[in-house]
């Protein structure tokens, strides 16, 4: 209620601030009988992780999550999974400077008023930090789901853009290169890009695109939680993200309805794909695919002028370890909301039928 | 749980298909001690129901709610109100034609796999007649938030595009033509283009854009509830809607941070106001603004070739009563969902602090 | 949240006071494919409906339901069944003598501070009168349970306590009486008994017993959810419900655990049933059995001293149309909310296993 | 939904099993500004846990609760509080003679079941252990509170009773003495009787009582969300409750409604309390008092026989660290429930008037 869970069925609740003692969360409604691989799960957290490359920020932290809960003789009982992750490298001394400074375009000054109060060690909760535990719920989630596939991949860093189908994409590459963009080529330039916007203290925005397969008929609820709303919330949910789009997205009402409709085979598939794989909120084996827009990140290594507490103005240096450009690190959280999503709506459509 | 509800606190739960006997839903929690003005709750319906204009469908509903509890001399109760808008010009007949052959883009297909049936009649659950109810409970929960304003206008018709700011449209304008569009000059052309699409048989999508004012600050529950999570998904869930962006959106990807971000005035706004009023998912006091991409309706008034229950080609002739251009009426709904997310995130602010 | 909504995955939402227009409510997540016998749900409505007998309040209320939605071709569909019973017979003048006064051990003046108003006409949503919808609802769930068998009788009215085993009752004989005891000579002196009461003008409280056969093993959430706790909760929130045990109840406090263990049989049975077909909250497979203790109805029909909105006393003369022992008419809201319970679980139990 | 989580808006999800490597949970909702107490959320842990009298299970744990996260120099932040108590005593092997057979009136069949398997450790997330959690959460529940003043103790052990009002109890006495019961005499009887149960190996059963003073009116939801149906849900959840029973419960049965009703006093305060505080479910500001019967715990340390997972016959001897009479270590786990329900309808009570 407070926000701090996700799901119905397969639920996620997460705790922990940027510079407490722990992250973690617990996994609630996760079926028994999974054969969890806990070293997949260390992996997804890896592929998140801070200081994995010379684009993302520097804190270095190990991220090891302990499981205290829920998994017997290597398989998941259908009882609760908590796990924590111990922070291990909080340095709340880099934010002295801005305990009494709001930082702009940051959630300083909204929790003040919302709460009485602000948590100035590296914005506290509002931090993006606490990603790290849906990374872990996802994890688990993605072998609960099995056959279905979860694959995202930066698309734009600034206003460089990867315009080719997602069909000519070869997914494999996409953990080959530090951006995270399955097109080799273009993703030494972003690179080449993340590093020069570093250089100036500068941050910039990007695009993940999320392309789902394998996904059966018949997940999502019609009405209020439609599957793409639901997936929307998940996205609009992580950090910095301001817009989503599936299917044709926002180019799609420019279209006729005449061109935009997806012609059916005589199998049920579509010959086309604009809807993205869901009909009336319900996915129609088809692929999923949507994209998720984040804007560059609040701080930047620059001077910058601000207020305070009492309302004056103060002149403030960005300082801190942190990321120049957010979507590299974002792709495993963005998977890993889908992978939620999808492992709900699972379990969701069980109960659909007599 | 399946789908039918909305919102925690001040919480909408619909029920009804496009040619049942009625449409209606139950609002619970809306707090007691609100003075209801009924008529306002009328004319919100107005404003969405067919038959408005020469640009919408011309199935001709009166659409008359009728509200059967929760109102107590005037007043809300804090108990809960049920209302229910019988159907009075169902034309079922007008769907034999389709009633074993599944429509491109529409959810037939779906739901007959999920559900094992379906109901041909004018899409039955999956029609948007479904979002009269929505805009019942929005025109309660505008009249609970009072101050609060919020204005949606059409602001794209295919590729025709309102290319101003917010700031310089006059929201009184809105209701002054039939697409809804506050620059008039602009609405004639999307009107006019709109006519052209409907003699072609054919339909085409829109861009709503939704501008709130005058929130206080502190709406929105961190992480997974986010202010803008929650819009999402309320937007996401209207029919035929591809995509939602709010403040910089998909274009402030392409920005630096230090372009980006929202310098403080002394009082706590912000001198510009990319984040859309809403800083780590929480309000911040400025405008909230976002847009909501609306794919073209999948009904085209031609002939065209589709496959039945049996997965065989046929070849079906669209016919019935449909809206050309859904925008215009979506209006009402987009504002409607927005007033039930605000009015249920006003009731979630209370419970923050001791 | 507000209260006025019962399960998670069958799910009843309720509206609707004493004296309104209608009541009714909203089922969600009843899955498709039930094929609904409409009469069976009014045969519930009667066995709870005013005027039935001598000894039920006098109100005439034909109580008959009109269902809006999500049945089509004679079965659920599965998508929400909105429906509503209307007022046919208020008589909000006999309470216009209360109109000023808050009547003792009934929710007027808890009403008054909590909302700040109170609809004074016969208790307005404090009404028993809600659970016509309950019924409703529970009527439908009994038909997807199908084979669940649930059985709900009198076994207690004021100190006469039918002292058997329900093994040893003939449940066919509940609806032979008007108390629905389903010992007939005991149903009989229950009978006088209540009579006697009524002639005095005052009302008395009694038992009723409740007995679920043919429940599959597995229905239940271990911890707080447990299905017993799930059961308590759903008769508490019946009107004048004062206690609930299950099993061996309060008696078992007595027993040493080497009597009150249920031993095996070797086919997973169990030789006694001490837990009342539940273990740690989870169904066993034997008989579920529990009963639930009714205090006497608040309005007797003497004259009676109370205070007035401005704290004064005053004297009263009780008038009106009441019951004078409310459990005969909820034997049937017993047995709907048992069923609600069980729909609710047997969904979420598809969910536990992979 | 799977059963972990309970309350809506102070809402507690808990983990963990009784053999695993640590319980815990996460408290979401809890409003941002409490000054905590930890020591207090200690030594509520320490009225709960094992090895604390003779009369108790002699398992050796400290119970010691790390809190992870929502504490901010002192005082709650309105973020989730995580927690984890390590376990340090497991002794697995004290149940490797179980591994293949089911303890009768114990969960372990249902469990494998409904799960696919079972963990035989101690009963795994089945075992009382789990309680743990709760009481943390209780505590810092109760710090919320602050004005509400709750008090359980022991009424009842086997069938020795305490027969005198509650007003006639003083409630300092509770903690002096291992059975927790404020009649100091009586509790010398029951704690004797404890003990030549214990020496029989047997166990048996008793009722806790609890009292909330000092409770404003107005907390409570009409409806489904009685208050005193969300008190008998808390009190069925926790391990080995049978039954509930508030103000006059299964007694009033047997009360004519003119005896029976609390007549008022002209400041609202009623001159009996046979509603046990609450009227339609809403507190009325008087004292509430409730019953909560719990049977005698199913380990009893002789030999029986029982079914293995062949469903043959076979013989057994208890063995293990168990407590002969689950009451007095309840006591504590009673309160904390009775904390969380207020905390929750504290926060929703602040939603129901504009």
């Amino acid at each position: 209620m407070a926000g701090n869970s996700f799901g119905q069925l397969f639920k996620l609740t997460t705790f922990g601030e940027s510079h407490g003692k722990a992250l973690g969360g617990v996994i609630d409604g996760c079926p028994a009988g999974i054969v969890l691989d806990l070293d997949k799960i260390q992996e997804e957290l890896n592929r998140r992780k801070p200081g994995q490359s010379a684009i993302v920020t520097q804190r270095k932290e190990p991220d090891t999550v302990e499981i205290y809960s829920g998994i017997f003789e290597g398989k998941t009982t259908g009882t609760p999974i908590g796990f924590a992750i111990h922070n291990t490298n909080q340095k709340s001394k880099d934010y002295s400077h801005i305990k009494d400074s709001y930082r702009p375009s940051h959630a300083d000054y909204v929790y003040d008023i919302k709460y009485g109060f602000r948590d100035y060690r590296g914005g506290g909760r509002s931090s993006a930090r606490e990603t790290a535990s849906r990374v872990v719920a996802g994890a688990i989630a993605k072998q609960f789901l099995s056959d279905i596939k979860i694959n995202a991949f930066v698309s734009q860093v600034g206003a460089m853009k990867l315009d080719k189908p997602y069909q000519d994409l070869d997914f494999s590459k996409i953990e080959s290169n530090a951006v995270r963009c399955p097109d080799t080529e273009m993703a030494q330039k972003m690179e080449d890009y993340i590093k020069s916007i570093k250089k100036e203290g500068d941050t910039i925005g990007g695009v993940i695109t999320c392309v789902i397969q394998n996904v059966p008929i018949g997940l999502g609820e019609p009405v209020f939680d439609k599957l793409h709303a639901r997936l929307g919330e998940a996205m609009l949910s992580i950090n910095a993200v301001k817009g989503f789009e599936y299917g044709s997205g926002f180019a799609g009402v420019a279209m006729k309805g005449s061109e935009h409709n997806d012609a059916f085979n005589t199998d049920g598939t579509t010959k086309t794909n604009r809807s993205g794989g869901i009909q009336g909120g319900i996915s129609n084996g088809m692929d999923i695919y949507f994209s998720v827009a984040f804007k560059p990140v609040a701080t930047v290594l620059q001077s910058y002028e601000t207020i305070n507490k009492e309302g004056e103005k103060v002149t403030t240096q960005g300082k801190g370890r942190h990321d120049p450009c957010v979507v590299p690190r974002a792709v495993p959280i963005v998977e890993a909301m889908a992978a939620l999503v999808l492992a709900d709506y699972s379990l969701l459509a069980r109960t659909n039928k007599i």
